[in-house]
């Protein structure tokens, strides 16, 4: 059986502008997400960053790929919006997106969710326990009923998102609030789902229940069906399933395609 | 009580340039749909069109609209990206979106929805049957189980569209085709209804079955809960519902607020 | 205008079997729950039980009700299965329906869902806190970004429910756990909202928060489209929309009407 | 890789009682639907029926029963509650579950979706032609943009379901309606699709297309998560992932288990 291939999107600057960020991820936080997906003999996993020319999202790496990862925090207006563009008609092409942390703020998931996206928030090293609410979903797979991380920044509710396909974690903090930390949703042919922890403050993308989950979830959103490229044709009259005859003006020539 | 305030966004190029439309509708697309609410005593219904000032939806103008009512077709791309992101915001936080027939190509609708919203079309003049799937919701009071309309463009499918919140009509076309006609979804507090008829070709929005659905749409679209203006706000430690200590190394200092 | 009418539907077997409760509920749980929806002008409320004939719940009592709200626990299992199926037959025909506390187990809920409805639980008077996951929802209104309960029971994820319309309250509580505790779905014409709180061995329906919660929740239960009276009619192959002739062999005879 | 196993539930009256119909399935509905799916090399079918003991779904049958079909008509009453509840647990658990044309009124899918599930018919072995809304869902793997069935009975909107999570196929009739012929909910950990074709009176199930779709359908609802044995637990004081002190007077004793 052939890999399912997963490219790690990172902003790549917390980790080198900041020092105690970069003791925590000398490799990059996207380097190492792509390590822990690594460690399953059916995934594969690269990592490319916002420097990169087209932010290393190019026509051919997208095409390549079944899983996209992405993580950013301070410099989401950075990304261009071709290259948003581009990501947003892989992911209705069948492509899966696994939006993580202050990702809930990208152009992509923004733009794929329609809503604000936004959350309450509070970075103070706090105890994170995610609570797993649906046990029989792959995502959660060898999860048990919750699991905790010591310390995390803390989002809270509301979260400006349409309400999820299906709720697999919801966060408990210590400090007080509850967060929809895990949520599904589909758009065109495309999974998505949105998984919370991952301050770049904190070595959140060592932890075993993290790393499982990453892993759990790139398999759930590989495509599963045929990859549809959209297309919005005319179907001529004398193409139609039953036989119609034209009536009246028409605004088209015939063959014309139409407005987009 | 009250009205509720419809506002009609027009595109008004095919009424201005082309020979036939006009005569079908001199007022404007936008104009007939205005005059269809106005019969409604509890509807008040203004019309804009794309070549005014910020194509007439001002800060203003959207502040008090409780329901924007879109029409588009040839001239999407003209509709600045800013005024786009002004009309998202807006229905963010609760404006009622009702989005008609070639605005599903509109920026709006593709940026709130996240899909292609692609379809497959024919200009024929054929017979359509509209057919009401839910009888007790709002939009369809009134109506019987099915309207049809003499002449009209055909839309098919496949919708590239998320699956709708719910379904109010499903098209029966005399060509052989069917299309989910009318369907809602949210998008933060903010309701959104799409509704297929009106082909700029035929005089569709006299239609007394379409008028009676745009009058009820705009009812049930009208906002029902507070305006929530949204925010990302920072809870400090202090703050906090239960009382914690800052533990660890902090990026943001202290009443920073977070990126966007 | 005319109230919104609502029936409270007790089980009123604690408040009569257990000293504690009694003094708590002197009235009843569900003369409790009454009294306070009548504190709001638009809003009338009556109360029936499980011991009343018919459970207090006769056709006629239901034809009237445009919101049946239930409180039930320890007598699930006496409700008439024939009183389960009209309340479900009132529910997908437009009767709006909340679930409270321990009700998430009533043959009611669990037949309009489809779900096990399970969850886990604490009886350890510890505090609840509430989020509002979206304050622009009508059931929200008033409210602010969350409220305490000082004591009540626990309920935790996983709960086994159907992925809700809309999340309306998360659950943070001081054992540590999570709770999808306001929820919404749609039967039918119907719409269902389930709200957590309400454990017996607490005054919590005496809350000004859960007070104001059940007002707006039933404000928005209430029917807003016609009253669908469920068929399945058999449509003859002379009144087709579209002329057709019968081709090939029958099973029903012309007039018949279909298996159920 | 080991087989999913696929059950195929019939009713078994009509192809036992009438002549014309048994013509059509010498070897039942069933049968015929189960050696549909047994031509694929990673499927293996076997078929019960309505009048074994325990209706042949039995607990050790369903407990080896990936993906569960369901085809009845005429004796949806003579189905024993007791076998309905065993289903829905099973489905509940992870069982994936397909509902065949007339099963839309078997108590098994009105307990699971909690709706009327009523329509309008018509037996006038007329042309149906089924759209596909989504070519890139697996259920519609090797399909093309729709398909047609020269002789079937009509189904027609209203469709009293839930919103579906995805519709897959709308139909259209040659007598002039449409309806939702293909649709999935999620009930716990199973996967439910309802397909509308398969009329008793037409040999619907030996279409190419047809058998296609099923054997899509079941590798599609076959279960991708754990099995999740559904309970209620108490969480004792003790046990709480935050320490915390019992406060107040209690219904519970401990150890006890909840109502149910």
């Amino acid at each position: 059986m052939s890999k399912i291939h997963a490219t790690v999107w990172g902003e790549n600057v917390h980790e080198r502008k900041v020092e105690f960020i970069r003791k925590i991820y000398p490799a990059g936080i996207h380097g190492c997400i792509a390590a822990g997906l690594e460690e399953a003999s059916d995934l594969s996993a690269a990592s490319v960053t916002l420097e990169q020319p087209e932010h290393g999202l190019t026509e051919e790496v997208l095409a390549g790929t079944d899983v996209l990862l992405w993580w950013g925090h301070c410099a989401h207006g950075d990304v261009q919006d071709a290259i948003v563009e581009r990501v947003i008609k892989r992911v209705n092409e069948g492509m899966g997106l696994i939006v993580l942390h202050s990702g809930h703020y990208s152009k992509v998931f923004k733009r794929l969710l329609g809503t604000t996206c936004s959350l309450t928030w509070r970075e103070a090293g706090e105890k994170e326990r995610l609570w797993v609410c649906n046990p029989s979903h792959p995502i959660a797979a060898g999860l048990g009923p919750y699991f905790e991380i010591a310390q995390e920044e803390m989002y809270g509710e509301p979260f400006g998102i349409p309400a999820p396909d299906e709720q697999i974690f919801i966060s408990w903090f210590e400090g007080g609030e509850v967060f929809r930390s895990g949520a599904t949703w589909k758009r065109g042919a495309g999974k998505i789902f949105y998984f919370r922890p991952g301050h770049e403050s904190y070595p959140t993308y060592y932890d075993s229940n993290v790393k499982l989950v990453l892993k759990n979830a790139v398999r759930w959103a590989a495509p599963e069906g045929p990859r549809w490229i959209d297309s919005a044709p005319n179907i001529p009259v004398d193409k139609a399933p039953e036989k119609i005859e034209l009536k009246g003006e028409v605004l088209h020539k015939p063959g014309e395609s139409g407005f987009k």
